[in-house]
């Protein structure tokens, strides 16, 4: 993993990446690892309260403010993070690149990270780095120890490089289960960039832990990282193309070649080559190709997407990529509200409101 | 017109083209088209009860986020309907250009409006493309006849390339008939370029529509729209010179010359000289020129402006233009609160509440 | 200092520039020069209120928006407004550079400026130019005053050019206040760029007026604005060295080196480069430096900051500069809080709320 330098020295990650158990009003959301498997589903049973306030929203955090900062481009995660404090009753710092601010003054990552924590109550961070938000959440938890600021700040992993993306997996799975009403058990097609695509890696992490098995294809080129696999163990079910995997599973998760990870050296060229090529000859789904699941399967991406699901899909009731994005605003807001010491689930059982949700 | 593909084939409009009658809530506000004359008057009743409450605001719409999108730059009027949204209890999502979006990682703009509908209650669009807004209105509506969302978001027209920028006509004509008590029978003369310049488009529909007179002076290289020209039938006036139309008018509404639609090819330079000549030989107005007005006529422009209006000529208190822009914030506040199912002249009834609001 | 042309004429500022006394609704915060003693602890007073319901905030001011413009490059200011005003219950408009705006489109500052006032209840502005805010506020009262607008827009100097900064230094004073609980007879040693550094500008004029003392090493290329100079009188301490002031003092207020004044002519080159050296060679601070001064005193900083802080000093308490930028929210909340006409410390007593505030 590349690498933050906190003051010159490595840093060690450990405070900030301790096991969240019921405590996630003082802890930050960093990775899939961080979470127990009662602790996975409580993030679900949110959603689903969320959901059942979607369009008018609940007043649960009046004036706090979260700072979705993308460090890379993003309008989507960026606006969801924001729609989902707006419909808790607060409110979004201002979005977009890093450009304009007092980087520019040669300010370190470190200022600027010390800075932001000032400024805000929640902090949904976007890096090219990995382990970016882990970096600023051991800036802002030693600042805290310090004495320089009153109240915890958590701060949520949304996307650091090549990493992870926790929360787009957690609103992944909520569309899972909203649609079969369990995960245990299921089988999901990953199809994609097993090296670079964040939201793949800790959407196999929680495949591991929620008893779900993970179908893939791996080659010499694109490679699940080590680490993983072995979490994965029996979870993993290797196949040699992707017809073979289509009969087998319940959900299609097929993820964008991310080209900006495109490198300058003779190696990462290669591979950027063999990666395109395997994409366009082994992973392109057409309306055909998805008859091959069975007819209750689901087709996911989380979005931005390519040409990997051509328009002729969406002929398919089956996709469900845009209601993925659209239930990732309940998923955050369950999120936001459980690391800010709240619970929409609790509040909306303390108001008597009827709704449904299979994990009360 | 030009044309936005979607799914690689020409679109039919005409679900998200209908009139609005008074189903406000349920449809989007792309043309000055889908008005009738009752719903025209509506918005306006709605700007005077919203200027009744301008300072303190009114919590109609909490939790509810418009997201002004600006796909040309403007600062103007993607705040003016932030604040529209701010006075009205709800947010407003970042708006900018959309260089940082999900657009840069070869999104389709199909998939990026898809995205963006997940995201927000309401949807303020502006575009370098005609029909832009309706683009998205049947992306969106399409999606939710599919069931990926729950509820219906209202696409607000904010200017598409040369077609038309209606909510600037709402409020333009809210100004007037502050000024006036009345749109009847008003005469405008209406001054710029009537090729390129968006919202004489609307204001020229909006004319023909309520029942009043506009005055102008095409060339051969500056011709109002055919279909325009037709719906105008006997309202429309022909003078030769700006003086001719100024001695018979009530409203001098200027426009700026938009510079942006200059072109590369030879007739589209021949025709940007012309037009630049035509500017400053003919249009522009300074004290002296105003005085040829009667006394309660009213100088406006749909801001921003270049040097049309001479600075001498805000000696003279019948310049409206700045108080046009501040006018167009309890106008935005009406389209926003009907398109969203409210009303804050029902509302300001209710609660009692005694205004000047001559449409009651 | 720079000018604004206003009209194509040299404006008079006398109109937004008179002292606030109790006025602050109806007054522009521009210049610390403004503002009386008691004036100044009023803006104090409030800190101490806002403090007390920092994390919660308080209701204050619903739908009420702030635009926090920076026509410079900033994050940190800007936020740090959005965030105070959120606290208060109200929103915040889009800021970043004005690189969007409609300018592009050729229009005047003047026009700008005009525009936004429009659509705002609240303006913090920086500039690049001296008197930026200045004009701003002047063309905003204009404005009112022709009936163009309904009320009063107050205007916050948020940084212009080489001018002031008045908010930074309340909010500076707000974190001596509380470590020291006073400000009269205070020693402070003011470590920078005497001619280019606008936050020392406005702690200077604050230190005269408080009756503190300031610590200061001048060269001839580093000479205090004459004007400042004389306001200090006997409040101003020469020394030769910065270890001599570290002896002496309570507080460092040591500041960046502001390179983006870096002129292109000779002159202006030449007092780059010994700044540069001066910077380096003489006012570098750290650990063991920083041990000359008293056990209560304090390091601070208006950050950003580059390297004048070793890293080695944070293993010292002594430094608050975090804590000051935290302390920036509640500052800042009762400015805006006292220019729009509230108060958070009457408003505490109304509500019986017990909170620590020598000042009351």
């Amino acid at each position: 993993m590349s690498e933050i330098l906190l003051n010159d020295k490595r840093v060690d990650y450990s405070g900030v990446l301790k096991p969240i158990d019921d405590n996630e009003h003082q802890r930050h959301l960093l990775s899939i690892d961080q979470l127990s498997v009662g602790g996975f589903y409580k993030y679900l049973k949110e959603a689903y309260a969320a959901s059942a306030i979607h369009q008018t929203g609940i007043n649960l955090l009046p004036r706090q403010t979260i700072l979705p900062l993308m460090r890379q481009p993003s309008t989507r995660t960026a606006g969801s993070f924001a729609q989902a404090m707006h419909k808790l009753g607060g409110n979004s710092g201002h979005y977009g690149g890093s450009q304009s601010s007092s980087e520019a003054k040669e300010e370190t990552r470190f200022d600027s990270e010390e800075a932001f924590g000032t400024q805000i109550d929640i902090y949904a961070l976007r890096t090219e780095e990995e382990m970016g938000p882990a970096f600023a959440a051991t800036v802002l938890d030693d600042d805290l120890e310090k004495g320089y600021r009153d109240y915890f700040v958590p701060v949520i992993n949304a996307g650091d490089g090549k990493n992870e993306h926790p929360t787009q997996t957690i609103g992944d799975f909520y569309t899972i289960h909203r649609h079969f009403g369990q995960l245990e058990g299921l089988n999901v097609a990953v199809v994609g960039d097993y090296e670079a695509y964040r939201a793949h890696h800790s959407t196999l992490k929680a495949i591991a832990k929620m008893g779900m098995k993970a179908y893939v294809m791996e080659t010499d080129f694109n490679q699940i990282p080590l680490d993983i696999k072995l979490s994965l163990g029996d979870n993993l079910v290797s196949v040699n193309n992707l017809n073979d995997a289509l009969a087998e599973v319940d959900v299609l998760d097929m993820g964008r070649f991310p080209k900006e990870y495109k490198g300058d050296d003779e190696k990462s060229k290669k591979r950027y080559e063999q990666m395109a090529k395997f994409y366009l000859e082994e992973l392109m789904v057409d309306y055909n190709r998805l008859q091959l699941m069975h007819r209750d399967a689901i087709g996911m991406h989380p979005r931005p997407k390519g040409p990997e699901y051509a328009l002729s899909c969406y002929k398919d009731e089956r996709m469900q990529d845009v209601r993925q994005m659209y239930n990732m605003i309940p998923s955050r807001m369950g999120i936001i509200a459980l690391h800010m010491g709240k619970s929409i689930a609790n509040e909306l059982e303390a108001q008597g409101v009827e709704y449904k949700n299979p994990l009360r």
